[in-house]
């Protein structure tokens, strides 16, 4: 059985450790470490029979009996735990994103050029989403020929605090990079340039921590497609997540998810249930898919599903966006510095 | 140019007279004719190109130049004037039902039988609907192998007065006689045997005139197949006229039509808009293809798409419904005293 | 922490276990009984960590550290078990139907109403699917004003075996008995009496043994609305199951679950997926909200969301539809001999 | 009554020749002016009761019995004819555009500016189309509350010949002017600056006649709300044609239209109609409503509902975007130089 251990127990944390639990038999939590390791989430790890917890992360690294690392601590650690656990012979499973630096995310590739045997896989859980994916494979299956124009709208239900979002990276490297992997994913196609309309429209302190809380991107892609993502911080139906893709025999799309699909037909019209509510709530099947097949790519030694590079290549669109918006201006995509692979 | 007489100027001959003028270029509206012509009425058909109109609509049979009538008066003279239109050599556009009465139905054909030249279709404009036609044109391409179970949902936006329902032949023969046409037409088949749980939810005074305002309404289909309808005389959300096919290979359904397909998402769900509200808002389309069939069907000297025969058999299935909701027992179908013909 | 011991581990044995070890931190289930233990079955057990498995299900009975039993066995042998275990004192969670013979139903009914302390619920787990559950909400909530019209499309993917067929009590017992309980569930309300109209459409093999594979049900209710069922044994598009209560106010409705909300569009139209296969695929979280529901009312002495007494009503109607489908007339449902309580 | 000149036979001239005789009561088509005015359009006249067919469109504009004109002549003449049309003094309605040409535009802004009391319509017909009319009704009532992201998807059925694209004035001004409109109707809002991905993706022939088949175009609305459209000039499932307005409140959004509301459920997934073809299908009943609102202005001397400012405005954005593509930056919008006015 392989033997896991996560480092960082926040919110994502704990939601890749009960996913382990409870569905994968073929691996284990064995220690859990948090720097802010309370009470509550010792008892919480105790519960689902989690071994060990600990409030050093170097000592689950220095554990010889560790197989691979679940990295969900804050972002600006990702790239240093992300090291020293190559470093220690650790497969690796790092949130999104990397780093929000490119020569970090490129010190990383670099060490794993050198540890050919480490699986490292990248956290973008929407690729893992049932609605997505069935997208995707329409797409793979031909049933829409050349994709042609891929569309992704995608709002979150609350804006984040002006303070949060001052230290997120700002809204194209914390929330849109999911959209560019997800352009990526869907396209099967890398980004040459990208063109930002943003917007200050749901919260002025937003604006003022220097971010933005709206935005229309136009993406210019490699294999001569077209991409358009909208955001927006708030949305008062709920996660708005859906996804096209337009294609030379017809287009294949998604929509959301509700809690059922019941609907009240009444004098005021046919009205369904709002989309799910967060991430949470949308994703929490994906995050388990997602876990799972990381654990199956370490078991079986196969590739994993999201790579380093792929995380590097959302991180760059994401600095070309900010650039982007910032000047008003369409922005070309620093080209990868690493050997061309699958996207 | 195909000379057409309207007898009977009310709504619905206002709508058949509306039609003919707007989109059948192959025919004229000659003249019309209702015993309780107002001068309003008047005015709106010489707005229209009406040549004449008349109280009598003996002078539109006895009129050589007019080649077919559209007998839109009461349903109880429906009987009287075909036979009396067919003595005078029209062709003949009749409203449902020919009469509640079997033997004056039966009249009607025989005397068609003596007069094989003429046409005679009969008004049930549902089979014109282009819901219900594309799930007809399913069943009969074998989309959905063969049809098993047959489900109409017909509800009706608002109850008509208690006295209206004392005069109406009751709500099998007024309102569900169109669900067991439908019923006919969605299955190809002969219906055997019925069996009603009627109800009076709506409004008490209809159930003491006799009448019910709800009921579900099952069917022993010739075929094999089994129906199903459900009635209610109000609908909260307006006209509901919904069918489903099911058979060996999949399912054929359709659903309402409403004033726009737009949604309105927002914190209290997803909501789109109500069914159109009653019949002339729903069949306006219908009743203009219905008739442009008629006059086709003259013009051509091709069979009718709705015959005689398919009006007796409509009012047999509701004289034994009617013997159901009273008795409580399952009733059959009185076999058709004519030679079988198509559906 | 409750003690469960499980008695039968075929299908739906084993997804109850496995509810409680991912889902129920609040139960560990100790003991699993099967006449038929295999070795598999008993690895299998052994990897979710339950301690016991035997083939006699009285060793669990005897077990004073065993809270409570799930009995998932044979149907033949629920209302033996139930008894047993009532007279052990353990709470119960049966599947449906306790029995097929009424004085059964009513040993274990009057046993319990000697045992006041123990919890038995009854496993009709539709009632905790999240489509059904918000349709009877909108009811509850008032949003449709009085159901007077309750529709129920329940389809079964594939036919069982005549074999299957022969002994299973017939269709009404066997399958539409769950749809019975959603009647009872979505109205609110007893039934009073049934009407069928069955068909042997997919299989004559069925139909020589006895047994139909297509029903339309009509049920007329103790509130006064009317239901209805249609049911098939055999579905290409896969497991239907839908349902309608209409209402004075409007309607609540709800449709299937499919894998995706994935469409793709094309020359041939828009098309979706569909259905999920069957009732492991449909209510696989049904019935874990189930399970935790009965552990629930066992650990904090509420009462059970599926009482005997409903399960003993199911029956009833199940009883009258088969006498009704023989002798093609309606029957009164048999009134329940036990005090009258909630439904 | 109101006797109108049509001015220009074609597709467009006939559809609306054909709505007035048929819906519009009030007004009467007296004259049709087609410098190639063939026998049989002669003789479509004639059947539809056209008093006069000229090849000579002034010999309309000289006749002091005519009220009004509509110019459906080829977008080179309408500019010319517009300019002598005023200085008779006929009320126009005017097909999109008024001219490819600003300066031409304004010239006949400008004598209108000297013709208070002719009313000047241009012909967006999308705007009378009842799903848009909804969604901007929506947005009106405030529903979704300040509308902040607009997205429009526009897609023919099938490319024009290259030939054709070449003197279209190019795909911005031909195709994409209508989806301009669309946005600033949804929106309430001027365009301040235009960004266009340009592709040439269906047809190489187009793009050597140096137009695009394929776009993404960023609008900055004056309003601070953000903008997309999509457009591909082939689209395999039919002409496409949606919008969505999200806001602060919600959205609101409509999709296709289809023949009907028929879905056939089977083993390869549930599937319903593909939108209808092509404008002329799709906006049939939009070209009826547009000429009646036209008229209605005439008669009851009201604002006309699409103002030449309005076509003005399109134009605008039509030619910046047009610059946009061929530069690949952002363009703005040259202000209006007229006074400012309600969109």
């Amino acid at each position: 059985m392989l033997q896991i251990g996560i480092i960082g127990a926040g919110r994502i944390g704990k939601v890749h450790t009960q996913s382990i639990v409870n569905y994968v038999r073929a691996a284990k939590v064995a220690a859990i470490a948090d720097p802010f390791l309370s009470d509550e989430t010792a008892q919480w790890a105790q519960n689902l029979g989690v071994g060990r917890v600990t409030k050093d992360y170097r000592s689950i690294l220095n554990d010889p009996s560790i197989d691979a690392v679940l990295i969900c601590s804050s972002t600006d650690t990702h790239a240093q735990i992300s090291l020293e656990a190559i470093a220690a012979g650790k497969h690796i499973f790092c949130e999104k994103p990397i780093d929000h630096d490119v020569e970090r995310i490129q010190q990383v590739l670099d060490a794993l050029e050198k540890a050919p045997r480490l699986k490292y896989m990248v956290g973008f859980n929407r690729r893992f989403d049932h609605n997505f994916r069935a997208v995707r494979r329409a797409v793979e299956d031909g049933r829409i020929g050349k994709a042609e124009v891929i569309k992704v709208t995608s709002r979150d239900p609350e804006p984040p605090s002006a303070e949060y979002a001052a230290r997120s990276g700002g809204i194209f490297l914390d929330m849109t990079i999911h959209d560019f992997d997800m352009v990526r994913y869907l396209s099967g196609s890398e980004v040459e340039e990208v063109y930002v309309l943003p917007g200050v429209l749901v919260d002025p302190a937003i604006g003022e921590a220097g971010d933005f809380d709206t935005a229309v991107i136009s993406l210019k892609l490699k294999s001569g497609a077209l991409a358009v993502i909208d955001n927006c911080r708030r949305c008062a139906y709920g996660y708005d997540q859906r996804a096209e893709v337009f294609g030379s025999l017809g287009a294949a799309m998604c929509g959301n998810d509700s809690e059922s699909s019941a609907q009240v037909w009444s004098g005021g019209g046919t009205t369904g249930e709002k989309p799910l509510f967060f991430f949470l709530e949308r994703y929490m099947q994906a995050y388990a898919t997602e876990v799972t097949e990381f654990i199956e790519a370490v078991r079986n030694d196969t590739p994993v599903p999201v790579t380093a590079r792929d995380g590097l290549a959302a991180v760059l669109i994401g600095i070309a966006a900010t650039e982007s918006a910032k000047t008003g201006r369409p922005v070309k995509i620093n080209p990868l510095q690493i050997p061309p692979s699958e996207v």
